[in-house]
């Protein structure tokens, strides 16, 4: 057993999605696109002492309740110190929850020698966000870094990616939180219509612009908009930038300098070129 | 249309693999596991001048002949000028026509807005090395990173990958080149049998070390070893590290300091985390 492993694994900003529910969690999932972000968050894994019977999770220095990672470590039969670092804030759209259920299950493998395999832990992490209720897509998103474009719902073993082959600049800023749980737990119909048609817009032309449009029409046709938001993402194109919301955050992303070009001060990365990997 | 655009692509040593053919290239390829390395390929493309009719290709600094390359250019319809600078050498079981090729297609996408998708320029790629019979799996693995298992041969709309999770420093002598198009036009039926044989052990276990065990018995049972090549991979046992043979080159490699602690003068590298990217 090695005394501690870290991964480090890209945020995630979903553009547009629909989704897809099925009864076992890695069927289920959604159709959509996202960036995946230089911005992450680290995980690190070490085995707990051993008359400790519960695993410890930590975020940015505070114990912190995170139910895909508890399911993720149940189901690699193991109890664990996890202790996560973050670029991000929590519950506005980078898939953080994604981030840490991933992370943990990358460094946990290699912590405790469980043998498995990437699709493996991908599958488990994606299958424990879903579980939880926390997310659909980020986990299989994060996995492959880049510009995801999610075709087909579910884990590795039954999904279909493609990517817009692209970088660019990434600016955002969060103005708060809102519940992805509560969001899927609604009727999500106006939704999924908004995301298949986003998709098929992004799939005959795979590049950012139309990346970035399809994902402004998703935002106002799924009335997922709040005023701050739809607010800023209109600074950015006066100001002929491109931006649009973060699926699903109080949170708004750009390309380039669209966000500073329009007054604002916003956190600056770029998209990650690699999916998820060990430090 | 851009002034030029580049892309980096990592090399990639197969350490084990079974050929595939069928008659269309996109859906011919190979099984197999291999490392990408650090060390690899940068490629950058420009369009040419009006009056010139032809392509040029150059690699490190001379002109040089590619046929994927060649064929990749055609099936994007464009006339370019590809510059590429390699870190290691050409015919020693590197990837590196297959990192021409997929960089060259990622690069020309970008410079003359040719909107296709990611796995678009993926299978255009190896369709263009399994057409010149140059390779059947690098590009797919150039394409993923890191340490790629390809359990389903072809193109990314036909084949099925998977990755052992984790990452290594890597060492290599190479003592010269093997014809790649030489090996498959023989009778590779020992060979597929071999290699079948090598991915069930590694599907097992998907670990670094049993990924060495299983292409050092492969290098064996295919009689693809050179005398130099088996004294090397000797060498290395003998200090207890682990060493194999680069299919398809005369090329050594070994992990972690297993040729300097047996005392030869390798090249040092790392696996990739990330697939082909775009500078």
């Amino acid at each position: 057993m090695r005394e501690e492993a870290t991964a480090f694994v890209p945020g995630h900003i979903t553009g547009f999605f629909s989704a897809h529910p099925a009864d076992d969690p890695t069927m289920a999932g959604s159709r959509g696109a996202g960036l995946t972000l230089t911005d992450g968050v680290t995980v690190t894994v070490e085995p707990v002492a051993e008359e400790a019977s519960e695993s410890i999770v930590i975020l940015d220095g505070e114990m912190i309740e995170i139910e895909p990672v508890d399911i993720v470590l149940e189901t690699l039969d193991v109890v664990a110190r996890v202790e996560a670092e973050s670029d991000l804030p929590l519950g506005a759209g980078f898939g953080i929850s994604g981030a840490m259920a991933l992370g943990t299950a990358l460094a946990a493998n290699r912590v405790f020698g469980c043998k498995l395999s990437r699709n493996e832990l991908v599958t488990i992490a994606h299958g424990a966000e879903v579980q939880a209720g926390t997310g659909l897509g980020d986990v299989v998103a994060q996995d492959c870094g880049g510009i995801p474009i999610r075709l087909e719902p579910g884990g590795p073993q039954e999904n279909k990616l493609d990517a817009i082959p692209a970088r660019a600049r990434v600016e955002y800023v969060s103005f708060g939180e809102l519940s992805t749980a509560d969001v899927l737990a609604g009727d999500t119909d106006q939704l999924t219509a908004a995301g298949k048609e986003a998709l098929s817009r992004v799939v005959e032309e795979p590049t950012l612009l139309s990346f970035m449009y399809a994902s402004r029409l998703f935002a106002r046709e799924a009335e997922l908009l709040t005023e701050e938001v739809a607010h800023t993402i209109g600074d950015v194109t006066d100001v002929n930038g491109q931006a649009s919301m973060a699926m699903l955050g109080e949170t708004v992303f750009a390309l380039g300098t669209g966000l500073s070009d329009a007054g604002y001060e916003p956190s600056v990365c770029a998209t990650h070129p690699a999916g998820a990997l060990l430090r």
